[in-house]
């Protein structure tokens, strides 16, 4: 059902569908392009909740419980959940999740953590192990500021290179042999990558050696090239990173620039939104997934597409400490169901 | 090679097999009962290091090198590495492992990562997406105390119910077909559990809900009892939680107190090394197994046991919000090489 292709690349039988997701967003992910194509909106940032942690792990739920809906199945039927976020010990997952009662496996690859949980379900499904997986993450912007920078009412000045956390969260739910369903077809695991970026307001710099390297290993592993896909996704490097991913690339003699989107500059509208260098954090990956990338996939508008989700490894610790920003980058191909 | 066995447990064909596995301690983890079981020690719990956490990373470095050494592998043959440790971020993993190289997959089950770690490796190698795997875990007295409660300079008054974290690293390398090694034969993965505990000085209560959920899964899924094992390893439940599992387990009507052994309890002398209630840690369910468990199961000594670790799943700011403290455990059967 699975074999390896190349030192980095496993291969799926293509019988690995995606049965069913869904993305949760805010009010600033509802007034960006795809604000139309999310499951649900919660206006209130907070959806309802006393504290901006507790309002994430509400986003994830929202998402895992609209995805199981989607996929016709309760949370009793799903065997393992692998989900994270970016919070200190990833607690938006483990609060948000406590309730499903569902065998847990905690996943943390910074931003690329919607790609691993993807290709860990994958696995997963492939060995036997379970029958269906539920693949989750989320992030908050009011959460993640200040936990990696400033608290909002200190009302820190964002450089240019920033980029704005996605306040939001994307599931999907796994299972075999439906066949009309989007499959996973090949997983490329990435390496820890270290360019030397000090700079934790420019994780865009920081993160697009790993895609660059993941997305070539890729490509050497396999044998094919950019042409044979309808696009090329990755999670949010936003407009520093993507153009460094360009120059990256085209040093390596692949030219994927008229086939990439970045999922950090699907989000907002970078002209009207304020958002500097493009949406980021693990909701962002996740959330454009399952509101735009995956619906194309069911029906059959995109026929087959890599998604490359991309993480800095980095804390604020390890920054403060003057250490530079390891990155990692994951893949997932991913095809149609209308074959 | 691998099914699914009850709602929870999945078997394995008893082919996946530890290869090599390393225990790294510092200081106190040597002046303990196990001292001399360790592959290295370093004296200094700085390591030569100019931070705790860069210390931490630097642990979990060695435990990988002297692991892939006594597995006769380099880094270059493993396919994936799952690890995770207690920090922020998880940067003791991340750190330490970006000079490998070897594709990594980010672990956060707080103090069950081993568990989770190695269950992982045996799912994916079942799966045929990698020949070998590497599973490991880390943490650090220093580190964990300014993380999670107050920097060490600060003098802090330990409450008696507070655990003390292992400063120490395991490592397992994984791989199928070694039948004179010890295997993998079953995993039950954990359901988050929250038992209402506010205290984060009391792990072990909180903590001892999910283990005992976890092992009553799994002899329901398989029908064994606890007499059919040599011993019973919970991770780090200190005095507190075992006798608080004990409790649970025989409302259940299962006698596991005679079976039972936690490495927190083993791995520290409790009547002269001041560390209250037990050790605890990702790193001290990993190195009691690598330099415990596992050498017992490599002679016979040990034939057949459960190895369950368990973490608690909070962060400080969720403490600091007045929130529960929800656990999970996973389990991983074992067996002997000597059969």
């Amino acid at each position: 059902m699975i074999k390896r292709k190349g030192r980095y690349t496993t291969l799926t039988d293509g019988r690995i569908n995606i049965l069913g997701y869904a993305a949760v967003g805010s009010k600033k992910e509802y007034e960006g392009p795809l604000g139309n194509c999310f499951d649900k909106i919660f206006h209130d940032p907070k959806a309802g909740m006393p504290t901006w942690e507790q309002a994430e792990s509400m986003f994830l739920k929202e998402a895992l419980s609209i995805a199981l809906g989607k996929s016709t199945l309760s949370s009793e039927d799903i065997d393992y959940v692998f989900a994270g976020d970016l919070l200190n010990q990833c607690i938006s997952s483990s609060y948000g999740l406590k309730d499903f009662s569902i065998p847990y496996l905690g996943q943390y690859g910074a931003c690329s953590t919607m790609a691993q949980s993807l290709l860990m379900s994958a696995i997963t499904l492939a060995s036997g192990a379970a029958s269906f997986c539920a693949a989750a993450s989320s992030s908050h912007f009011c959460a993640a500021e200040r936990q990696y920078r400033f608290p909002l009412e200190y009302g820190g000045q964002r450089t240019p290179t920033a980029q704005w956390t996605v306040t939001g969260s994307g599931c999907c739910v796994l299972g075999k042999e439906k066949p009309s369903m989007p499959s996973v077809d090949a997983i490329t695991v990435g390496r820890i990558t270290d360019p030397g970026i000090t700079d934790a307001n420019n994780m865009g710099a920081a993160m697009a050696p790993a895609a660059a390297r993941t997305i070539m290993d890729y490509f050497k592993d396999t044998g094919k090239t950019p042409s044979e896909f309808d696009a090329i996704f990755t999670g949010d490097l936003g407009v520093v990173g993507s153009n460094l991913l360009y120059k990256l690339t085209d040093e390596s003699g692949l030219n994927i620039k008229d086939k990439h989107k970045d999922c950090g500059l699907l989000i907002y509208n970078r002209q009207t939104q304020d958002v500097h260098a493009g949406g980021s954090g693990c909701g962002c990956a996740a959330s454009v997934l399952c509101s735009y990338i995956l619906p194309k996939l069911e029906t059959g508008e995109l026929r087959s597409i890599l998604f490359i989700a991309t993480g800095a490894l980095m804390n604020p610790t390890a920054c403060q400490q003057g250490q530079s920003i390891p990155s990692i980058a994951h893949l997932v191909e991913l095809s149609t169901g209308c074959k």
